[in-house]
């Protein structure tokens, strides 16, 4: 084996963890929350920028308001997640440079002072930490469902304000029997890599 | 503990993992690079788009042909890297969707006609396949150096073609001794989530 990870902990991750559609009843804390945060806040992103943040919607009032922007097979399993998570990209992250790069605080104005390149800047790194952050659902032992079927003007309308540009809504919870779909189809090594 | 991943793995991963800045000499393998890609080939996508490319820049010539589009704080750490990897965002990713979403085969045609919608969401997902690319490296016993300090325009023309972005390159190898600056600081949890 070429890996270091260990296979359990290979499987808990990527192998069998899957993209949840039905939740069991049991709560997802505010404990189990901080501690996802804590381990995947660390996740390498440009000048750390770590442009991400974290709406969780936990009222089912506000529940109720973020399904009516969700494509329509979205909304049961939303409504019924123990806990929902949007997941946006703050364009005015540069602000916080300063104290997140104290070796390079120029960067904020070299690279940073035209809110395109924050857009731009944010929104791949924003993702780039979704990805860590349902690295991390998996690492507590729960399982994601996200979803991009959504009208994220209007949850940013709802729920954010015009400097926050929302790209993910995360379920989190313990899988339900029969939670996922079969596997689907992934690309073979030689269709995605070539070597130069 | 919350976590259910043991302490070792989230070290290995989150904690004690870092952008390396300098590689020891140990060359990466090609079982190396397939091993990885077995296991964050798994990482969801929208629509199990998977739009990330690797391009293994290998050949000395290739790596000379590299340096010459990045930052000049980049080149020598590049040139001296293992193995760099340009990745790119696939524009037309959506050729592969009948195979790789055999449920729902009408997604290519009913969300992803117009290249616009395809470009918005090949950068996202390929964002997100870069993280667990990057996690990946880690599980490897690897270290990931990523970059976007580089003029893409220039690695796309010299490397790809107008369907690929590219949107990050990332050196690859052991770390050296001293490869990192000081761990910068992160952002508090309450900085970052809100609940409603």
């Amino acid at each position: 084996m070429s890996l270091v990870l260990d296979t359990a902990a290979q499987d808990l991750l990527f192998r069998e963890a899957r993209t949840a559609n039905a939740f069991s009843d049991e709560p997802v804390t505010e404990a189990q929350m901080q501690a996802i945060y804590d381990l995947v806040k660390f996740g390498p992103t440009a000048f750390n920028s770590t442009p991400l943040r974290v709406t969780l919607v936990r009222s089912p009032e506000a529940r109720e308001r973020l399904v009516q922007h969700l494509a329509e097979g979205n909304r049961a399993k939303t409504l019924a997640a123990p806990l929902v998570a949007v997941l946006s990209a703050d364009n005015e992250f540069h602000e916080e440079l300063p104290q997140l790069l104290p070796h390079f605080p120029q960067a904020k104005d070299l690279f940073f002072a035209e809110r395109p390149a924050r857009e731009q800047s944010s929104l791949v790194n924003a993702a780039l930490q979704a990805a860590y952050f349902i690295v991390g659902i998996r690492a507590a032992g729960l399982a994601a469902g996200p979803m991009t079927g959504a009208d994220f003007a209007g949850i940013q309308k709802e729920f954010l304000d015009d400097d926050h540009t929302p790209i993910m809504v995360v379920n989190i919870g313990k899988p339900a029997e029969n939670a996922w779909f079969d596997r689907s189809p992934r690309l073979a090594f030689e269709d995605v890599v070539t070597t130069v």
